[in-house]
């Protein structure tokens, strides 16, 4: 098994946590206001309402540290653990006012993040064996690419690029700016940046062949079937590493996995994924003043 | 037909923008800097891959104004339009390597704000002629709250308060500390500021009789089988609005509407609605140098 | 009595409490730096020098902190105190530089909270037994909302809605684009988010009475005489909320207190509370190195 | 007459101008989206309520373009004019629901702004012909120095030292730390940035002479009576430049001036300057569909 | 000749505009304000003083533009271009004082950029017709990065990885962690993102040609003499992209060059560059009132 | 000796410290996350590797401490010590991730400040016993003013106007603005606000002669010769401060020194400091899991 991913740092997520608490809690929760008394005290426990890949306790605990630092949040499970329904992620115990008011973004993080990871395991269950990598895209929520990416890891999937910054791919439009996949391959190997790989995205056999003999040895085959795939896959594997895209679904992937591919990437990992379903429960002895 | 409801301000959901491009564009394009020309113009179309409700085409504007301002964009529908597979939502125009540089961003705000419309549209469509309201919660993605309210009223919901700030919501843990439903609403009602209304969980018709008497005229019924909603409309319909939560699917909403409560609200509308697909083509004769 | 308000989060005045800083102390405190030992070490303390209501004890903490970390900040009062000339409020010990640095802004801010909650205090003194509240407007000062209003509360006002996002009010441009107070109230109800309440301004009788009949519970009744007012408050108290607001001083506000409207609101609480007067003093032997 | 004050930059104030729009806007004006038309237009006039110093025009001019850039915003007068009550100040035209939307937070500043100007006016011709100036201090709003000193200018005042660094001020402290006021004068002579003036603050004839001896040509004498002021004055000026501070009213600020002292510096000007009244009035046939 | 590289989005240097107006500017010019009219208009030109490569042109306008939005900037030269002692830059004209106000922050701006791209360029000739690239490292000033690395291209020079996110460099720190080149190079191939490239330091031959068998195509030789150099590179050039680095000086670059290393990485590009001599001068009929 | 310049609040360099680190580091290491174990741990020391004035100590362990609040940094040195090559400035301990992602802000921030630092030290080193102070200008790095300024300050030069904000410098324009030296100086003086001392350039000894007697104190003798400067310093010292500036050199600075000036202001100990030269080691037994 490998380990689990760093953590982005803080810096690379706490202007989402900012605005997280600026638009739930405001200048304050009036309900607790005026139906907790000021000084009551509680403990609580995040549950894994379902079975769940655990992702994001230290997020969550950064949300609560934020609308009050002297909340004390202890983990009871780690990021890439496997819960099972019921199970306690943490526990968290203090006045009773701003933890109630961190309850709902600490969950929303949560279950979005424990979410993607979930998702993901799922596709890198469904093609275990067949040696190959689930991979994530930048179809990710717009302000959440380094949380979304490190959950897609935490669930046993493969980054791709985080940006337009830190890798090539030459899809379509670039192919035809340059008139043509081998033109646009050789271009691209004279200027592309040592430290960056040139990917090109390919939609048939012969282009396939084109950027191999142009230098490419980092293919994106996209929206291709898996007979397609498998043809491809038989001419170029070891020659160039092999990446399906397109309409990947957990019906599909494993067939697509056997084709020979080594990755598949998939932007519902991160646009789709379900909310996995977490709750903040206190205990019963848990309110008093 | 209602009107479609005011766009949050710019202010609401900028630093989201500003998060999203830093995210994606970083310290710039690679790709496009090595093989589009620096002087290559283009022309785009930004199409519906399948049936959608149009929401966030003034953010995907925005976006693109905020990699290069001297790109044109033209909208070609309205937030709240319903619009076909293939159907084109906007135009885009100019120097290209901005375009390329903006479109994953702009299509990852326009896929989330037409994809949480068009899945409460489905909501509302599931409950049409009963009266209900679908109604969204705080179960927002964490720094997306205004955008994804948004969304929900141009789907057609109605939007629950916005955050802890701007409205009174008794849950089991404030009628627990107050020592019942009769004492927690009592108690909120002298207290409570008189710009908001109160609302309190119950949990069974005694429970929201109890409110009823003890003042309440909203209830939230968290968790409860149509039947025991049926009981309760019959009883408290017309003395207090009722709100039913909590498990409610596409499948089940209309079963629920049909018990009398007057409202539903749905927390997957925003934690769990699926990506739309919308897609940007470039015009085959769009890239000129 | 009543408790005290809960304090804003610091989230909610964080920024205004950077830029207090950035604009006083900048690059840092040029006087200090040529006139004071780099380890001179001081105890100071902050007192009240006319008698006050204690406000924002709190952010004063946070700004000698935000200054250096290693100042020891003790208060000696709480938020909601009513202190006499001459008392301690607070004591400071650590470095001198920074201890003086900080001075200006901490007073600052309380010096406004105080002052604030000592001329709310005083209307609030002035309906004692009246039964009418002490209420809040928008007129702010812009930057202070969370912090104004929170000092309203410490001084026993009742805080209205926080922004234009957290309550409905209908003045007399909503009312004339509706054609008349009964169609803007009607209009109003069956559109308004369930958690919010209506109000509408009115200006006679007959409009106080139309907008009840139309389903107001909540009048906002401006520049009436007190002979006015008591003449709506014998014909609606009862049937809806009355307030006062306009041209409200401590010379008139029992007399509108005593027409039996139950709120008053008053622009100038926040507009023009004149300022605390609140000072540091260095201990005598305050001074070493 | 002298010219107006240079405006402060943009920059210096644009923090609080968010600050202020998020804080009475946040995700929208929940009022106007239930009772105006989307598309009513209308035309409003900003009118001085009381006769008042002019200031802060281009500040509210930004308020309204922060909202919707679309509204026209017309100045009707000019920073440092003197309006009447009744006159109009500004004229604004457009979309109804973002110029309502702005209306606050627009009169917010302005009568702030007009509020401290026309108040530092009262004291500048209450001294009228005696010579001396009326100087601000550091006791401003926090987060308001930049504009509250502009005010000031405005309003016919003088700024002293912006803040902590970028002026010199021995007070009772500094000269406590050194010793007495000839060594902390000559102290900060040798010490001191020589682009900065050295100003002490003294608190006797005695006190006020050595410092002169030792060097410093700026005395800040505080709390003391004309008599005393008088004496020191007669001694001094032409040696010194001499400011007074401590206590000063409308009703006292004149005998202080004709003493002799060159410079009056009140606090209250910035900490307890009384809002302006200034209102803004739709037009007749201004709500229109 | 190769294009210029594309200017960082704006985006990427817009908080260090923000900040360098903020420290020079503030809440205002002090001089102009007392020795310039407020209306007095200019032309001034901005001028090599020394012969230079030029850079940084579009930041230079923007410091003008947010100063004062209404002063019209032109270029009269591009980025790239090499400009001769006494060539003028760009032409400003509009009001003087914040024409005035912007002057430093922009030369400061010009002179850093210039002086990268100037300093750049010299490498790039040293080593002119030997095919050597002249590579940037991450020795940039902090803040600096995008706009240090874009000066860099526009010297003729290549930019390595923008930071520790885009790019993958084994050190020595991390071939000790591993045990040795070996283990260090399989572990990190099998790790990487596939989107970069593996380079990895070595010391000697014996090192390289380790890390070469292990799979390595990417080596950094640091501290190595020509010598040395040339004696790896007959050995492993065309296995392997050579990259030296290491007290690399104008007088040994070509030294180095000539070794058959492909690349030569220096930081002094960027962490040493001498400032470019670039001055504003005003127009002799450009001060009018 | 005198002692060191008070360092600048974290306030004025912490928003250039989060910049500084999300271009290094943004959302990750990518190569110590694949080659580094994530529990190994280290201690590392940050060496001169040349004789230096130590300077930015604090700043770079607050670098360290952003990126991982656990690890631990020990200063073996303190800000304005001069160290020899090879001494150890600091130690820092903890998990090794971490640590190497922090070491090249670190290390870039140090180069810089100690560059600055050692330069000006040069400088003044240059000038002893002459009596003459070493002063800084406003050609510092945007972004780095308050650290650029501080650096000087330990290296033993004199702050100069920290902006334009905060020092009043009548240069050629303002002069010819104002029709003449007299007239600006005049001007300047009857307007200048009391806590800052003019300052005016001047280009001949009968424009010098002109300025003082117009009531100046403070000239600035831009681009003359020591054998001119020795004429006005021997016409005017006495009567004013005298400070010379342009095209200074180590080589040329004491002749300017013995002119009799008091101060030269020198651009290049900001614009072109060379980095100093200081590194990070990790220590032998360092490297654990």
């Amino acid at each position: 098994m490998t380990a689990p991913p760093e953590r982005p740092p803080r810096a690379a997520w706490e202007a989402l946590l900012a605005l997280a608490l600026a638009e739930d809690v405001g200048a304050g929760d009036v309900t607790s206001a005026i139906a907790i008394a000021a000084d009551a005290r509680g403990v609580a426990r995040i549950e894994a309402r379902t079975g769940l890949r655990v992702c994001g306790l230290a997020v969550a605990e950064a949300v609560f540290a934020a609308v009050d630092p002297s909340l004390r949040f202890e983990a009871l499970a780690s990021d890439g653990d496997d819960a099972r329904a019921g199970q306690a992620l943490a526990r968290i115990a203090g006045r009773l006012r701003p933890l109630l008011a961190a309850e709902r973004t600490a969950l929303n993080f949560l279950g979005r993040l424990c979410g993607v990871a979930t998702f993901t395991r799922r596709f890198v269950e469904a093609v275990r064996g067949t040696g190959a990598a689930i991979v994530d895209t930048r179809k990710t929520l717009p302000g959440w690419r380094a949380l979304d990416k490190y959950a897609v890891g935490v669930g046993g999937g493969v980054n791709h690029r985080m940006g337009l910054f830190d890798g090539i791919l030459l899809k379509d439009n670039h192919v035809a700016a340059a008139g043509g996949v081998a033109a646009a391959v050789k271009g691209a190997l004279a200027r592309a940046p040592s430290h960056l790989r040139v990917q090109v995205e390919v939609e048939s056999l012969a282009d396939a062949r084109a950027a191999v003999e142009a230098g490419a040895d980092f293919l994106l085959l996209d929206n291709r079937t898996p007979a397609e795939l498998s043809v491809i896959a038989a001419a170029l594997r070891g020659r160039a590493l092999l990446e399906a895209s397109g309409g990947v679904t957990l019906e599909n992937v494993r067939a697509i996995a056997e084709t020979g591919v080594q990755r598949i990437s998939i932007g519902a990992l991160t646009h789709s994924a379900p909310c996995a379903d977490v709750a903040l429960e206190l205990d019963g002895a848990g309110v008093a003043t």
